[in-house]
């Protein structure tokens, strides 16, 4: 395997590895970490690993969302309309590893950065310095990766309303008390936690672990044809006027530079609001 | 449109609308309410509107429930069990309405009332003031308009069964516990977190919003078929003796008038149990 | 009916009953707790019981797990493979039973012990002495009485991966937060409640509570055949040799016995994982 670019990979022992995202600045997520993360899983389920941990080499950014410059993958995504997006296949594959998955979330986790741990098994917040959310409907897009298909499972058909219609963030707390994620915990033990939760598993019976993850999939996993068709809405709402303004505005603004826009995006997103017929632009 | 009787409607903007329930004395549902809400529904769907908010304009009762006079209704529910009732098929119509719905509670929601609720994709509540309800187990009656479908998808099957089979009231707080509303809030910042939220929303994309609600849909509706099994065991229930013995009592005692009985009705519901063969009656 | 072994019937009224678990020395299940349970329920639905509480004699064990020194269990497992295994079919029937039941937790319930509250309608625990947990995990073998598949309709798919892969225990108030447990309550508050709660239910109308049950479990219930499956699994890892490791060395430490290993069960398997190739054993 080639050294990842998006993150290392830190092989704790044969059961338990570390993917911890360090991707400058703010941990975007493209189509290299796509396939960079699509072969460290082919990696680990061949070598029997038990247990994968995601977390961030980047006390403020988890994973802050898609790339959104690139402009060449929407011109992909519209002459191929039979594919299913790579990113979206990856969050499918993520649901379905024969093993244990656990993020561990500090810092900054938006659009498919929250995809990306609502396709883990497990999610433990620092209580502070998470910071949890899906705010793409303020670049007039749908959520791509699947949160309307994954989140009424953890937090209720409600709270799946309020986060996406109001595309706001979430701090640790009240993403526990939603079951966004599992647990928050100060922010000195969350790693604490994580470790020895992830060790724990790990020496335990892997075809348990199997075991396991097939009957909870059983019971709780979607049929994939729903998370091909929100990707598709998704892009459809990329290719049209509304997101393009928004977009445009935003990436003038700092969008995806270590910037105060980055930082609050969920406020960010309402000053560059598309009006049709107005002369704004 | 002709004015609505049971509530009033302002427009606060292009893309925000609010009904205030306002039917004195208790904000009981009946087939007028029910008729309004559909025309204004249709309405707010042909003008574009982002976001629908649902409070009331009396702090002590959200909606008290069902209206129970309507002997005439029995009748008709009796002879035409083809139908599907009007409150069911408006309350169906509500969930896949395409635009965000929010129900702001303050006082006493029971019984239909509380049905109104879990059918809006969104609920905030008054620590203090909400009282939320399934009282109908005390009237000898499956609640009718889908609690039984609706509620494991809130707050799971557990705590289903602990408010159907126990019928008692909830508080905000309560209530936020266990997810049957999104949160609740002091009472005195209730309407400020409602205001805000919803005003948001109504500036974002409505396509956005019509995505999430469809996608959303496809993974926490139950199939309509069962709100129309429920419906018509609630009427089967109507027509039972115990049923018309408890409702008797109660009408004697104050029901849907502005009185005791009402603010307490769980409790007095149990002063009244239909005791086959005793010559109670 | 012969007088249980297992556990005393206690007829509060005609409508109210209760089941209390009294099996020393820690209050395992087996084959002829299943077969007494399988009857007083159909005696149950006989007499039109609204109302089963299940509580315990023992404030230290509710249910510790299903007695594993049962080897010709196994053996006649092995040998028909077509049958559903008595307690599964037990848990199945316990869903669905016509009446409404109620878990009163004190003490331990691991394993089969949990995986039976888990299929009673409602659970109340006490904060402090509730122990509740499926620590199959431990002993190399998937959860064979279904919480794979129930768990995820009360905590929701995140929390189940935790609770099963993590195999630890939980007490009464994490618990009440994940849903595993309708509420807990401090040790002295709880069979207040309970009996409460209980003698309410059995005052009010049985058809109803019937209603409830069936409406209810039409929206949760999953089929069957998942729970056939699981327990399947759970015998296939009985018959694997890292099962029988653990489950000698446990033996030898005070498996089944008043002892620690019974009240610190999920530390106590990590200490005899199987390592395949190595000459522990």
């Amino acid at each position: 395997m080639s050294t990842p670019s998006r993150f290392t990979l830190t092989e704790h022992s044969l059961t338990l590895w570390r993917v911890t995202f360090d991707n400058a600045p703010v941990n975007l997520v493209d189509g290299t970490l796509t396939s960079e993360l699509d072969e460290v899983f082919t990696r680990a389920e061949n070598a029997g690993v038990a247990v994968m941990v995601f977390d961030s080499a980047d006390p403020e950014f988890y994973l802050a969302h898609y790339d959104l410059s690139a402009k060449d993958e929407l011109d992909h995504v519209l002459a191929h309309p039979e594919e299913v997006h790579p990113y979206t296949a990856l969050l499918i594959r993520l649901s379905k590893l024969p093993l244990a998955t656990i993020a561990s979330i500090r810092g900054i986790a938006r659009g498919a950065g929250s995809e990306f741990l609502l396709a883990t098994d497990m999610r433990f917040a620092s209580r502070e310095k998470a910071v949890i959310g899906q705010f793409e409907i303020g670049m007039s897009a749908i959520t791509g990766g699947g949160p309307a298909t994954r989140l009424p499972g953890l937090v209720g058909r409600g709270r799946t309303f309020e986060i996406l219609y109001g595309g706001l963030d979430m701090d640790g707390a009240r993403a526990e008390q939603y079951g966004y994620v599992n647990r928050s915990f100060p922010d000195s033990e969350l790693d604490g936690f994580v470790d020895e939760l992830a060790s724990r598993i790990a020496s335990l019976d892997l075809q348990t672990i199997k075991d396991i993850k097939y009957f909870v999939n059983l019971a709780t996993l979607r049929p994939d044809a729903e998370f091909k068709d929100q990707i598709d809405a998704f892009w459809a709402a990329v290719n049209r006027p509304a997101q393009q303004h928004v977009g445009k505005h935003l990436f003038e603004a700092g969008l995806q530079q270590r910037s105060e826009v980055e930082r609050d995006l969920p406020h960010w997103v309402t000053r560059f609001q598309y009006r049709p017929g107005s002369d704004q632009e």
